[in-house]
């Protein structure tokens, strides 16, 4: 997700932004986690809900992946016809299907799958709608005034919350456009902009979704909104499913991270509670 | 979990239970899932809660297994100091951690991991608590009785919800009396005895959980409850945690299953919505 040094890039920028005014020397990495925190509330929160939409895709061998080659594969350890079970081993990247960015995927000493605070894996989920936007601009990013028109129709972004991109990008997903490769191998799809990703932090909102292969839209340089996001504390969910089937505010996100030592994200199962 | 034909020892005692009778030439693998076809509610239940129990054990490559050898490896692909990023690569075996245990585990076709319907995942919980008896025979099975009192102190068990044994065994995850191993090799811990399997299955539960390594207490010689309960559509839960935080009735269990196409299980996040 990044070349060598593309961090000192978004660092630079992040500081020139003046985010981070009087924190001196200090690398606007960590400044970023010391200036939004996230909340970390002891309990996840309560909610009622009448039914449960399932946002995760199916994942085999063939899912499409960030670096363009498989990211799954699957050994027959035992079988039923000869052994009288089945069991098998996977060879896997944490980052392929709907997965976890983990603060760790982007920072140097961050939370891993396994650390994430419980109230922060069940918790409100709003869900902004760009899919029009999207649709006539594949390198389209989700705006701080996307958000605000958002609260303008459905109150406060949800502190402690989750915020997801509908971009309509998971109806792609058995197709060539979810990665969307130009004749250069760039890939081009939509993501979050930094301004976005800083205004819910501001906020104080604890995750971001994207249907898409990337918090950062496709044809980012720099990792903006990883490099934002992830060290403050926070987790990304990408390649989710079924927003359609949500409602923009009223849900609660159920996050079924792997709870694996030292992983740097990985595959999820995330439910909707509606 | 087998030996080779161990599942044929399964069948010819399911068979002279009579549970099967008229049913002829159908193997009585088969046949338990005509018998108690497990109920298939269209959308998950609804239900309301103030807090998120826990109750996935942290993995790391030296998380207990059955088999008595590591069943996970993490490689570093990708390090933050020299790439500006951290990824992992896992080689994981299906049923490592706390783990699912899907239909297909256990039977010749039965529902892959990512085949259970989603109204089996979010349902209500009971909790049966065995402590007592496990903690002065290590070999206890829960019986069809210990489900009936359950039932005199809390009603019906609940159709279409999850049966979970709290035995006490999840304090010994991380000490040699997890897998408990005699000079023999053989193991000794808890598990579900085949006449509460079966009790289960006529009461329209779905999922069988334990927080021990198997369904089927450890010095089973025929996994009769893995071959009475998995091929009849129903899914299994192992090394499940922290029981002892939810009470007996009135909790709602999140599987968090991992959706992957063909395994037969694998990695689970689990949540009590109490």
């Amino acid at each position: 997700m990044c070349v060598p040094g593309c961090q000192d890039v978004v660092m630079r920028r992040l500081s020139r932004r003046g985010f981070f005014k009087g924190l001196g020397a200090v690398g606007a990495g960590a400044a970023v986690f010391t200036a939004f925190p996230p909340p970390r509330p002891a309990l996840a929160q309560g909610a009622s809900f009448s039914k449960v939409v399932d946002l995760t895709h199916a994942l085999g061998p063939e899912f499409p992946t960030f670096f363009g080659k498989p990211q799954l594969s699957i050994e027959t350890n035992f079988s039923f016809d000869k052994d009288g079970f089945n069991m098998n081993t996977w060879t896997l990247v944490e980052h392929t299907g709907t997965h976890l960015d983990a603060p760790i995927h982007f920072s140097k000493d961050g939370a891993d799958a396994a650390s994430i605070d419980l109230g922060q894996l069940v918790v409100p989920l709003a869900v902004v709608d760009v899919k029009e936007k999207a649709a006539s601009d594949p390198d389209y990013q989700l705006t701080a005034d996307d958000l605000k028109a958002w609260e303008s129709a459905n109150g406060d972004l949800p502190s402690g919350g989750c915020v997801a991109m509908n971009s309509g990008w998971a109806d792609f997903v058995t197709t060539d456009k979810f990665r969307n490769v130009d004749a250069d191998g760039g890939m081009h799809f939509p993501g979050f902009h930094l301004d976005a990703t800083m205004y819910m932090m501001e906020k104080g909102v604890v995750g971001m979704a994207v249907d898409t292969l990337s918090l950062d839209f496709g044809a980012s340089k720099d990792f903006a909104a990883h490099y934002a996001w992830l060290p403050s504390g926070r987790w990304g969910m990408e390649c989710v499913a079924n927003l359609d089937s949500v409602p923009a505010t009223g849900a609660t996100i159920v996050v079924g991270a792997p709870k694996v030592k030292g992983a740097t994200g990985g595959i999820s199962r995330l439910f909707a509670l509606v």
